[in-house]
């Protein structure tokens, strides 16, 4: 288990969840979160799909993407703001199922830079299969405190 | 110019578009077609954005990949299916703007797998910024039609 | 453990890499095979080096590329060839050690396209230091058997 | 043509250039430089190949790095040190040919981060030939200066 920098950062990370409109929108919340990990839920919906009927390749990432970036933002000191600076994601099954689940996590965590992964599950009849492995780089920016609704 | 395989290729580029339910969901448009190009467009929208106001690295991954993946498969034979291998992108700026456009194209069409690039460009106060770069793969399935409406 | 296609997965593997020149001119041996793992060893050579004295991102590339390639290849049938589709790779810290070893795994095998990954560490003072990740898709092309020295 | 921040820029790319010990291992040389562009030069060689006697992905992948990161580097303020990041590579085609180039430019110089691309070519019987398309992210790291001979 990584250790924290700023004892408020589970307070942090939900406030910053909790402002993204996208997260709300496509119906994905938090549903595990450790020092270093985030793992997010979406529920299957119709309208977030391909032309096949499989969850859109963006909405994989979209949840991929923001799970990694709590991940990392979780052992961020308190003031800093979490950007994506890439990331690169393979698809390695349809993503069929009736809930999805990311899983991020921090590999390495740098002044600057933090290296997380994050894999995709969908869940069908109780069995999860594997949809999903993003790579990607997030940024810290120091003295840019995230907007928070108070 | 690149020669498509299929002569119907726009029409089957269109109605495959058209099933993108998730594509409707964020109010994504096809803004331009040419054999081995596609660009989308989307209007801002406050339900779309990340914790900062900007658009989400999920929506901007996801209009670069739509682009990305119909350009590719305007080239493919008919009844061939289109899936995304794997993608990489940078998110260069904050996606700040009243528009986004998401430009794909063919950079190599193989037997199998095609190599495309996006570039995903904000317009604000009638000005193009650049937003991110994508570079990805996508794979023509044989014998797997899309499912069309008819 | 995964179950390998081929009864002679590991004699295919030893061949194909022994007739990596590359390989040879680097320094850079097998240290470790399993069905779906493969660990390359390079010990460090000041004419792999970058302007830094660093080992070159290309070096820590390469050897992360085949022992990924390797991982994929020792899963398929035989007479199949491997080629790397793409890959992606973080440089998480300075390549400085006496030692590096590339870890390559499969992620998942699927029928065209096998999705890998690969962390290279540096070894300095017996203590290992994560260096890279590499997240990587390898294609095999049935009915391309490598060409062995028999 | 971008604006170098460094009057002397080439002097200080092609030093640095020069202290890549890998790169004189493997026989590569500049071919051109302007600011925000480096085109690097390969000729075959048999101790450069993979298993089919094609380049070897790490050596692609090896041009391609230096190229782009010197791309990026000559738009850097004097006293800057570039290393990457992070890249992406996608292999269109086997890479067959008397000679391969790799031309690198800037996509977009930020402060911190730089993004480029690179394509690396295969000429073969006064023909080129696509082989390979990189995107990766360098950083400049300032108050650390490169090493250089004097």
């Amino acid at each position: 288990m990584k250790v924290p920098a700023d004892p408020q950062w589970e307070r942090r990370v939900r406030e910053s969840f909790a402002q993204q409109s996208f997260m709300r929108l496509i119906g994905a919340e938090i549903a595990a979160l450790a020092p270093g990990r985030c793992t997010l839920s979406l529920p299957f919906r119709a309208d977030l799909c391909q032309q096949n009927g499989f969850l859109h390749a963006g909405v994989t990432s979209a949840i991929a993407d923001s799970a990694a970036g709590y991940a990392a933002f979780s052992l961020m000191p308190a003031g800093a703001a979490v950007l994506t600076v890439e990331f690169k994601i393979n698809l390695m099954a349809p993503a069929a199922g009736e809930r999805f689940l990311a899983r991020g996590l921090v590999i390495r965590a740098g002044r600057a830079l933090t290296t997380t992964e994050c894999d995709v599950v969908a869940i069908a009849d109780g069995e999860e299969k594997m949809v999903a492995r993003m790579l990607a780089t997030m940024m810290g920016l120091q003295g840019s405190p995230e907007k928070t609704k108070a």
